[in-house]
């Protein structure tokens, strides 16, 4: 699609990760979004051995803030012409309304008042999300799930959560809804929320890793590695991928029993595996449906720009939810 | 509250059940609603002998409607001056936005247009509406789930559905949205849906008489005998109820990991039985929460008057989410 001056607006979008933060400056159109620069860095953290985990959530939070402000400051000086925004997304439990972080295991804090904490360092107003949800909305408005009213886009990666499309609004919950990840659906396993039977703990991407490395004894890379095994024959990598595939297709099922979405768009690490994955999934969940809507399963389009592409929408504030 | 001629409206409220249909002359304003007036009658169905599912389905949509029309106009003739509208809601799956009962098992029929079926016959605007959906909406506006933005509604009779607030929006899907009834649990009876592990299955009220029935071997009246018999020590009631308390707990859960209410509004016939239900399920899900947003839980206040004024909240438009 071509980008027009009249149309679109330059933002900085800025998607903070448990590993990683990445940032871009975006065009954005009414129909369109496009990363003009790309910027990458290491997630810096506070990890002195003498503090406390509120303390070092707390250290963690500056770093963060700064490493925000300067990547922000960096891309307005890379544009032609004027930067009229910034968002920024976070993981964890976020609340949009407030602008609060509430919680992250993996970045450790707890209720950082981060909108604040960075508007008061910039004099371009700063758009505050949830990467789950932002991401969603990037493939809601873009990618594999334009045009829907009714939609879960779930990324299976480290994690698994969902955003959730609902009558045209993404659910938010006071910055609680989607854990998808963290139902129940029946095996033994412990997962790192402390609670048994998740469907993280045997189909997230990290569990399919973890699970397979347990089995045969050594080190795996990721899920990739899992999926190859898969193709090459090992029963190993059969058993423990179809696990995961068993456990997806129980929590889609919850989904749609709930929410009944037209379209659940499958991102993250493990739907680079393509037809390994949105072909069982469909083949186990035609099985188990009955007075359903039963919803088109589609790989996501957006990769990882996801997080970026949904930061620059919530900036220019052209967010159906807003 | 008084209720005044200036802020209240008068309309027709009509809740059709499968063995019921409640009717009633509501006057509604903007922070109360009264019935006025009352009608019950035995909901009508076709049951030759000779006739097939989809013509009985057929034939059962045309006596409801007449049903219908009859209650609206016997209202109106009791009325003491005008009633500007009438609302109508029934069970089953309901598509709110084109005024279609797309299916009900218990009622028989597809696809029906009720919405406009009714109003032919009718010089009133006719409001359509689902009964679960309806009543969650009277307990948000009047009742125990009153000021919330973020509320499940469960009432929990022959089958267990819920009205799903989020955000201050009842969610539709379409209107397939709040089937909790048959989320998987896990445990190993059928449900009438086909599937097994259905929280309906364990603990719906008539599960929970079915189940103690088969165990006692001699017909039980309903969930309220195996209340009662819980109360007096019996251990065979004792299990059962802890099966439907463990179910309840678990669908709640479900709802609290992907919606995250404030509050938990608990309604239908098990919902008489009060501290035997609210308490155990509270204790329950204080020990499996982690990371999550700790509902309150609370009986409904309204009773089956729930179905009448979420009806009449329909047909004078004031909702929320229209």
């Amino acid at each position: 699609m071509g980008i027009t001056q009249q149309d679109t607006r330059q933002v900085v979008a800025v998607d903070v990760g448990g590993t990683e933060i990445k940032a871009a400056l975006v065009a954005v159109g009414s129909d369109h979004a496009r990363q003009l620069q790309r910027r990458r860095r290491r997630t810096p953290r506070a990890t002195e051995a003498d503090q406390d985990d509120a303390t070092a959530g707390a250290a963690t939070v500056r770093l963060i803030v700064d490493a925000v402000v300067e990547l922000i400051e960096e891309l307005r000086a890379a544009a032609e012409g004027p930067v009229v925004g910034a968002g920024i997304v976070v993981p964890g439990i976020v609340d949009e309304e407030t602008g609060v972080a509430v919680y992250s295991a993996n970045l450790g804090w707890r209720d950082a008042p981060l909108r604040e904490l960075i508007a008061a360092r910039s004099d371009i107003p700063i758009a505050f999300g949830h990467d789950i949800r932002a991401s969603g909305l990037a493939e809601i408005r873009f990618g594999a799930a334009r045009g829907c009213q009714d939609a879960v886009v779930l990324p299976i990666g480290t994690g698994i959560a969902a955003a959730l499309l609902v009558d045209g609004r993404l659910l938010r919950g006071a910055g609680f809804a989607g854990e998808i990840g963290h139902v129940d659906i029946g095996h033994r396993e412990r997962c790192t929320c402390g609670a048994v039977g998740c469907v993280e703990a045997v189909a997230s991407s990290s569990a399919v890793a973890r699970r397979y490395a347990e089995r045969v004894g050594r080190p795996v890379k990721g899920a990739a590695e899992v999926a190859t095994a898969v193709q090459a024959g090992d029963p190993v990598a059969i058993e423990v991928w179809q696990d995961a595939m068993d456990g997806l297709t129980r929590a889609i099922l919850v989904l749609v029993t709930l929410l009944a979405p037209e379209v659940v768009v499958l991102g993250g690490g493990l739907a680079q595996s393509g037809d390994l994955l949105i072909a069982p999934v469909r083949e186990r969940l035609a099985a188990l449906v009955s007075f359903h809507r039963v919803p088109l399963l589609r790989p996501a389009e957006l990769g990882d720009e996801a997080g970026c592409l949904g930061a620059a929408l919530l900036a220019v504030g052209t967010l159906e939810d807003r």
